[in-house]
């Protein structure tokens, strides 16, 4: 994780935009420039707005999160919106993570580690990305041999994942708290061996900033929990969602950072990107630009009120 | 799940073809006529492939899977050739299986169901769809608010899903088979769970023909636990993975089929799009059709043996 870490250094802002960009979040003065009867046209706009946000936020921002069900949703146009925003954050300088939740067996997960990771082998010598990113979310429900073909690539292209380990959504528990019997106890829940899991898919992977390239979700709506995964997992890197729209505060994830308040990325989509909507006066990138810098106040303000700073 | 009943009864042969097309899978003569060392070159071949596939084996076979995963490795145009492969299947009035594997926090999840299942809506009245698919297969390890939205997409639109609970994968038992602890009890595994909620997750949509449209993901690598799933869910369609290249045998599946030999569809997909290998002589189109005769035949035996036929 060391360029996301260098990253959110230099930025001093552990934040990832969630560009989960949909029609309905576009300004209206804005998507009036495209023809929104068409999927190649919601797809033209969707581009379009997520290049200006990028524009506009990639000097204080060090990373972003491209959801891309809000892209599939859109067919062909849709997948090719979000390759190029991908590409333009990159160029931009972004660390990106592609939130795509794969996750299959072994033979699968290695042509969806191809995919987002990976390079696609041609006939010889031809080699090719299909959609390049930094890193890749993964879900575990297959358990390993559906994701050590991810960490593979992982090492191979200086890459990374983030597996899921406790999401933030309201039926998490459903599953993820399950009580598992282990080692002749049922003390421990589901997604704390996800974790152990998780850890161990990264031991041969630590970087020179003390973190694995193996990371995990870990929902920002679940505090406790995620303070007690920090300290299970001392070299794992967390992805946390749930920041604003989905209700959890800066407070929430204070304990999911480690003593030096880093260790973790938050990321916030809705109220970010729809951040044109308390702000009718500005232009959407600056809406934006101006909420990720109110975030990146109020995290480092809890950060430094919990004595987590670097030395 | 009674189209896909129908198709089954109407060939007398419970199989997917799956499509899971790749480059290296292509007969070298088939190969010649396409530029294999771009993406575009490298789509084309794998969707002339899948048509002459489909077309060659349509009238003895009710479905095809489509893992998308070997699509997306190829990149947009790999996504054209997932869509065009099931527009083609479609027309051929095979029932489509999107082999997907999504699940997401809730909103999330319904991106992706408008993707394979639904409609994206554009500005009114545009609606269109995606990627058309007649069912995908789902990820549960979010809980059921990351199913339900697929499951209403299911009844809205005429549609089925196939939820992961015992995968076909050698590690499958890492997470799916831990001991969970439920109504003061430790005698339960988490892909036992999974299926309760699988089951309740249908209960308001069973067919005519008596299954529900959330069916079930069931490796036929685990006889034992597919006959006990089968007991556990007398009205959750199975879609069976793991029979030829990953070692189950029919006799393997017998258990994952109700008294009448209905309730379950195997998959195939090395053994099917790669039979050329085994037939030299024969055209690529014609070794499919044949295997996947054999594999009705074979299949049809162990039932009868079994007793298993319809009255």
């Amino acid at each position: 994780m060391d360029k996301l870490i260098r990253n959110i250094r230099a930025t001093g802002a552990p934040i990832a935009l969630g560009l989960d960009t949909r029609i309905e979040y576009l300004p209206p003065e804005f998507a009036a420039n495209f023809d929104l009867t068409t999927l190649e046209g919601a797809a033209a706009a969707i581009t379009e707005f997520n290049k200006q946000l990028i524009a506009r936020t990639c000097d204080i921002l060090p990373a972003v999160k491209v959801q891309i069900a809000y892209y599939e949703m859109y067919g062909l146009p849709g997948l090719h919106a979000f390759r190029e925003t991908l590409r333009w954050a990159r160029r931009h300088a972004l660390y990106t993570i592609a939130d795509v939740k794969r996750g299959d067996i072994g033979a699968t997960s290695a042509a969806y580690s191809t995919a987002y990771l990976g390079q696609t082998v041609l006939e010889q010598p031809m080699r090719l990305k299909a959609f390049a990113a930094d890193s890749a979310t993964i879900n575990p429900y297959l358990g390993e041999d559906g994701v050590l073909p991810f960490v593979e690539d992982c090492k191979k292209y200086d890459k990374e994942i983030f597996v899921l380990i406790k999401t933030s959504n309201p039926s998490s528990a459903q599953i993820q708290d399950l009580h598992v019997y282990r080692d002749d106890d049922c003390g421990e829940r589901l997604y704390q061996v996800v974790g152990d899991l998780v850890s161990d898919w990264g031991k041969d992977s630590i970087g020179q900033l003390g973190y694995s390239r193996v990371g995990g979700v870990v929902g920002a709506t679940h505090p406790e929990q995620g303070a007690a995964l920090r300290l299970q997992l001392p070299q794992t890197f967390f992805l946390l969602p749930g920041y604003g729209a989905q209700g959890a505060t800066a407070q929430d994830l204070v304990g999911c950072f480690d003593r030096e308040g880093g260790g973790a990325i938050v990321n916030a989509s809705r109220s970010l990107i729809c951040a044109w909507k308390q702000h009718e006066d500005m232009h959407f990138a600056d809406a934006c630009r101006l909420e990720i810098q109110n975030m990146q106040k109020d995290i480092a303000d809890v950060l430094s009120q919990a004595g987590k700073v670097r030395a």
